[in-house]
């Protein structure tokens, strides 16, 4: 119960727990003022492209400052994966939640998706940058990318699997190889807008889309 | 001429032609030694993880050696992406204008790819790193590796362009819009079986494929 009511205290209490808890706090606002600030440098300069010296010249801080939040490169590539992690889930799983199961459900995620990699063809994309970069590393970071993207694509599965058992979706449907198909329009989409500046890269991943419900969709059933 | 016979001239002939003919020849075989050795390289630690240091140590030559051939970083990139599109030409493009025109011809050239990309999954793809580490990177060797990527796609709408005239792919077929399709599927394979390590996305790339024929191909047609 203490800790639960000093972690929840106001910041810059009069008490000496009240202080003890804003300094906690402080300390985490400012590491995650760090992090934010390095997904934002990881969008375009790689997770490998991050460095503690860059970062503590972006936020303003001295290196023995950012290095007193993250004990090593390594941890702040994680504590960035998490980050965009956490990010992905509230801005594309989350909200189609909302949406009924089945077909609805699986193109509300399909959308949100979307409109993640539409905003991304100007950034960049950690989960697709980091696979490059980390695909034959072994390693803690390698890890946390793995879980992160192996949980989306589980995700959808179930989304896909749902649609089936609702009748939305003809029982022949193959989850796994729906989302496959799936997967590859999102990265064609990232490659062609991005490499190739092709604009048309986005009504392309669309209606690929559409072609891939079109084979399993039961007939009369379009949405 | 004399030029011409120069250049076609024996290795370290004995008249003063072919002595300057065979050093020249000499001076092509240990560039192309380092752009081989500079291409192993460059599949797993990316066009970006190339330097002339390490390359020099990997070939066991000093870097005045391999900097004599070489005379930028930039220079040594772009010669690997040019010897990884002839070899990807020789290799995909090619052997496939031994089929015939039309569906045979699309066969073969998505069966070449898959074969280049299987063995690549445990190497890694200069055109699909190269992508991720110089989509946001305008300069020479961005604009070599879309040229190649760009010819690459190109030539394979051709061949779906010419199903469609042969009559063995519908008229509603888009080939663009078909080239995006098997991209992404080529993209997907390379991510799942790269990152996430599952064997099984060589035989859902090859579903997939037939997945994207199958909506277009004419009745009674199926090779």
């Amino acid at each position: 119960m203490a800790a639960a009511s000093s972690v929840a205290g106001p910041i810059g209490g009069a008490s000496p727990r009240g202080r003890v808890a804003g300094a906690a706090n402080k300390g985490q606002q400012t590491r995650q003022l760090i992090v934010d600030a390095a997904l934002d440098l990881a969008e375009t300069a790689g997770l490998e492209g991050l460095s503690i010296g860059s970062l503590a010249a972006h936020v303003g801080m001295s290196k023995s400052g950012v290095f007193a939040h993250f004990g090593s490169r390594e941890e702040l590539q994680i504590s960035v994966l998490k980050e965009y992690d956490r990010r992905f889930t509230n801005e594309i799983f989350q909200p189609a939640l909302a949406q009924a199961r089945g077909l609805p459900r699986v193109r509300a995620l399909f959308d949100n998706w979307m409109a993640r990699a539409s905003v991304e063809i100007r950034s960049g994309c950690i989960f697709i940058g980091g696979a490059v970069e980390f695909d034959d590393r072994p390693g803690a970071v390698r890890d946390v990318l793995v879980a992160s993207v192996q949980a989306w694509l589980t995700a959808l599965e179930r989304a896909v699997r749902q649609a089936i058992d609702e009748g939305h979706l003809l029982p022949e449907a193959q989850p796994e190889q729906l989302v496959f198909e799936i997967h590859g329009l999102i990265l064609a989409l990232h490659y062609e807008a991005r490499l190739l500046h092709k604009p048309a890269a986005v009504d392309r991943a669309r209606k690929g889309f559409e072609d891939v419900l079109s084979r399993y969709v039961q007939p009369g059933r379009l949405r």
